[in-house]
């Protein structure tokens, strides 16, 4: 009872990151596509998301004409703050990497304007489809069968598939042979939502003997702010009171900074865990973004690491394409994977370096102020730190 | 029944780097001391112990006129390989540091030239004595007892007691108030000794699926090798055989370069562990060296770090002889440890990189891999592992 199959060259499943931006990515090509997508575009649009752009991915934007509200809306930060041991120290990523920034634009923020561009320049985006399963993967035609927002069965018809269906989704099954690895923290993060002005004007990282904090923004009048919970830990058991003391003390050191409280109007536990699927291809299937891996937020790799899959994927895509050219598709695993391991190590780096950790002994509690302050002692590895959180080149 | 007391400015026990380069610094500044040794002059000169010398330490080596022998028969690395993947990467330190180069010449040599050159300069070493005891160290007149090498109680009256007699000396034992760091690696090294020429020019460092192996040298006709082993294995379980398919093994990867093989004379399993003492003074004693501080042998840090305490333990006397000045020595603790705990960061971080560890998840083993490929392609991360190779500067 499907209606008449669509066909489209790339049919991508999930509209993240990783599936708008290689929408764009292939639209400029002149490759077309389709995005399905299980949540409503209130849905997608309305999750306030961290963003911390690196360099290349604020540049892709521009190079794509979707940086003009970013530009204007983002804040540019030139380094972050390290707090450890009573000191506060500034990375100035700026001088360490030649010019480079980060720029802090919510994803959520992102998302809008690739929705919003897509949709304007033609594009196809299926929100609230349900039942979403790939078919025919190791056949020169793929499907996608699922059902529309009104909950009538429909078909694509695809040359290749995109899964970009996050880290719960489900194209991932259908990697055969792959290698998934994953590294579980133990401990969390307790976000908070809060109106008040900015206390600071970049990012604050802060290791205490009482836990990780860190000090974040969303815009003038909301701020974002995080601190070291157990993994389990329920939000709601968090009073407001305990919280801001909490905040105080991981996060002032002795330079008279002090912070500003606000109205607390939304709390919630992150869990942190680290995951990487080795091969992230099957047949015409590639999996990109969340559905491949997964970076606990400290150092805010994941949203970046989403576009670069979508950026590897599109260039085997327009080789395919364009010159009939197979290889890049071939290597679609291996190039991502270079790129991956480094941002989960990176992740994982500052994750442990910034958090306490239970299951450590203080010899290993103090090996990470150890390793602070020689952070912040050394050029080189402050170059290090610096140029992973920029952002390292795509290869 | 003991002899006449004997006067000395500054009593030192232990004839390991840190008492030794201690009294030659202090003899420079016309400030004399007496060494006092349980072991004979042969064992101490017949320990063979490997020597990574960082370049400051050779430097004040020339410049204590000890450094003719060295120059002559040391051997001078601008790097080292490390290998891992398969692949083989050349690290050059000269390069990365601008002009640094790490000087391989075994401790028992430079102990043998200090040795020498102390009693040469008419400095006094007592060999070979027994039961030493600390007496007084919270008042101006501490007090060393002993039995020397024929079992007679003698006794040294000092201004100041400096304890460098090892990991398992005593005088630790008298700093009241301090805090003991510790931390045991899940492996050990198997090390020989083979009479063999070199199978290459620099140390090379292998992470293997089957464990860490690390080629060095002694002479130009005997060599050192090791292999990661259990942390209580016994080196006469390993048969010839199984060695040297370990090594080959593990060290070689696809360019070509083989190991050259020779009889193995001696093996013997090294325990990994850190350890640091956080204090180390009490009164007038003063503690330096191993007495204070172990780390791992990877990253070749212990001698240095030795010397390092011994470098800040003279300025403190100087001060206090030359100026009557006390702060330097108030401060010889958090001096020390600003530089040991860094030497402790790079000695665990260089182990967990190279190490298999079976109390790691395969993710954390990927990270490591990934953190060897950082580093051989990023200058930055390369450069701070070199810079920490050839030596931080004293501060």
């Amino acid at each position: 009872m499907s209606a008449t199959p669509v066909r489209t060259p790339v049919g991508i499943v999930g509209a993240g990151p990783a599936g708008l931006f290689l929408a764009h990515l292939l639209h400029r090509q002149g490759i077309e596509s389709v995005v399905l997508e299980t949540r409503s575009r209130e849905e997608v649009e309305g999750t306030i998301r961290a963003g911390v752009l690196e360099q290349w991915t604020v540049d892709l934007m521009q190079d794509l004409g979707l940086g003009d509200r970013m530009r204007r809306e983002g804040h540019f930060h030139r380094g972050i703050t390290l707090r450890f041991n009573g000191e506060s120290w500034h990375l100035d990523f700026e001088d360490l990497t030649g010019g480079k920034r980060v720029t802090v634009y919510p994803q959520h923020e992102v998302l809008r304007d690739l929705i919003a561009a897509r949709l304007a320049n033609g594009g196809e985006i299926r929100f609230g489809v349900q039942d979403v399963q790939l078919h025919g993967l190791t056949t020169d035609r793929p499907r996608i069968t699922y059902r529309n927002g009104d909950g009538e069965p429909e078909e694509l018809h695809c040359d290749f598939i995109a899964g970009c269906d996050g880290s719960q989704g489900t194209s991932r099954q259908h990697v055969e042979g792959r290698t998934e690895y994953q590294h579980l923290y133990p401990f969390g993060w307790l976000g908070i939502l809060v109106e008040a002005p900015p206390s600071h004007h970049e990012l604050i990282y802060a290791r205490h003997g009482r836990g990780f904090a860190l000090l974040s923004t969303r815009s003038p009048d909301i701020q974002r702010m995080y601190l070291q919970c157990g993994p389990t830990d329920n939000a709601a058991d968090f009073p407001d009171d305990l919280i801001w003391s909490e905040l105080h003390r991981r996060l002032e050191t002795v330079d008279g900074w002090t912070l500003t409280e606000g109205r607390i109007f939304q709390k919630n536990v992150i869990g942190m865990r680290s995951f990487v699927c080795d091969r992230m291809q099957h047949g015409r299937l590639y999996i990109a973004g969340d559905a491949a891996h997964i970076v606990p937020p400290t150092g805010a790799k994941g949203l970046n690491l989403a576009v670069a899959d979508a950026v590897y994927l599109a260039r085997g895509l327009e080789d395919f394409y364009g010159r009939g050219r197979r290889d890049r598709l071939e290597q679609y695993t291996a190039t991502c994977l270079r790129r991956i391991w480094k941002a989960e190590r990176f992740s994982w780096y500052m994750t442990t370096m910034l958090h306490t950790n239970p299951a450590e002994d203080p010899f290993e509690q103090r090996i990470h102020l150890a390793d602070l302050d020689y952070v912040v002692h050394s050029r080189a590895a402050a170059t290090a730190l610096a140029e992973n959180y920029v952002g390292l080149p795509l290869d």
